[in-house]
């Protein structure tokens, strides 16, 4: 069995080819917009929402190409949030995974449509036939990953992020706000990998109990590494949070405290995970990867 | 039965306060986004595309309680996209239903996401399990809509819109660009609609023809009214094409001409259903409604 790192980067190069098939080619018209959505999605990201989806998949016993369909729809949504994310009237970024954000390579207007459109293909893809032969799996699939995303999910806890600048909130606020924002998509990550095998729903719980604490700790750590590392190393402008007056866990803790916490949750994810024995061990792995990134 | 305005005011009624519950209220978090998604949504517009789902679901014998599903997911894609449409990097405008639109009254940031939050919605509403019982045929309607929403459908009409502005553009160029911006989601409608209920391949074959003629009248007679109408009667700002150098039907065929289109488009649109009788009576009188509408 490969090693951790051997895993990660055969994964995230047999993904990127993945992606690379799905995103419409830039040669068929609208030929600017597929060239932008290509030009967000692809050569970039560590690929954390596939891999937990791969991951959970792994776990559960599934076809990976099966998983690939899943893998793809969180990425998809993921990326346009950043595209979205990184627009003038939002965070008005103009660097993201190392390059120019897509608003600045190509226009607002672009990168708007670019969005809207990568949030449709990842339901697309969510529908493709050769998702799998179970379809009111899949229909369930739909509804899990448009709950994740929509208002009670990540946009919605991207409006309670825009509505807290420059206000004072509580750790049980911040927490509320990153549980839709970041920990939901992550969630929907790992149990749309699993929905890709075969679990009941007490494992079904226990897997969504592990994605509960490492989107949490993933946005914990998040915040540390925005407060503590520069920009070349984080591949984004760094020290953005401070600069906006964004509340964190830095800001709200203190970077140790910080540290605690993500350690807890990093300990809780992993005993979610103890019945599944060897079977979890990429999942482990993730957990560890996550809690202990550099960037 | 029911004269047509009389069925066209009950279903709009009714479907109103469909839409009222299916939209979060805005008393849940996040409020903010909530109520500026139940703005963009509620008390406005004529529901052309959820009438024409209601239509086609009569005609398929479908049952209304599922046709509302379907309904209120394109409609809320529809909503979505002037959203986003409205906003200052895209069209920049200010009224829109006889109201201020979304990003004036609230925010451009709230705008984008109300945008995002509606398209997910949207997919949530036909992952829906009291759409019905056919769970394959649930998963159709959500790739069908996916297609219809994205890069190939509406936000890449959009995309060539953009493009188009200032250049000289050709009738079939216009044309391809129509029959994704508006044409795609029209022709969504009406199979979603029929979807609800059962016909064969040859009838829905059918009635997407009938569709597609009828998305294409709809946008030459929207050019027409663009053209002659004034502010008040359109609810929204009028002569922005011709402010804004977009080549319209009008600008490359004339009024005559346009006029002429849309009264050939109406007859195709009604040939092609000729073999349900009276069976199609509703989508008769909605054809004749788009393009004889003064609005």
């Amino acid at each position: 069995m490969p090693n951790f790192q051997a895993w990660i980067s055969a994964h995230q190069l047999r993904f990127e080819e993945v992606l690379r098939q799905m995103l419409p080619s830039a040669d068929i018209a609208p030929q600017r917009l597929h060239a932008a959505m290509r030009y967000s999605v692809l050569d970039g990201g560590k690929r954390v929402r596939p891999l937990l989806a791969f991951a959970a998949g792994e776990l559960a016993g599934a076809d990976i190409a099966c998983v690939n369909y899943a893998a793809a729809a969180v990425e998809l949504i993921h990326a346009y949030s950043l595209v979205h994310d990184d627009m003038p009237c939002m965070d008005n970024d103009v660097l993201r995974r190392g390059k120019a954000t897509c608003h600045v390579e190509y226009d607002e207007a672009t990168a708007l449509l670019v969005g809207d459109a990568l949030q449709s293909l990842a339901f697309q893809m969510l529908s493709e036939s050769r998702l799998g032969n179970d379809v009111a799996k899949q229909l369930q699939m739909v509804k899990l990953l448009a709950v994740a995303s929509g208002s009670r999910g990540m946009a919605g806890g991207q409006a309670i992020d825009l509505d807290s600048v420059g206000k004072q909130i509580s750790v049980p606020e911040l927490e509320q706000m990153h549980i839709r924002k970041t920990g939901a998509l992550i969630r929907a990550s790992i149990l749309l990998g699993a929905h890709c095998g075969s679990l009941d729903q007490a494992q079904l719980d226990k897997l969504d109990r592990y994605g509960k604490c490492i989107g949490l700790a993933f946005q914990v750590v998040d915040d540390v590494l925005d407060s503590e590392a520069d920009t070349a190393t984080l591949g984004k402008t760094a020290g953005k949070d401070k600069d906006n007056d964004k509340p964190t866990y830095v800001t709200l803790l203190g970077v140790a405290a910080a540290k605690e916490m993500a350690a807890g949750l990093h300990q809780e994810a992993l005993q979610s995970l103890s019945e599944f024995g060897s079977k979890s061990r990429r999942l482990n792995e993730l957990a560890d990867f996550i809690v202990m990134r550099k960037f």
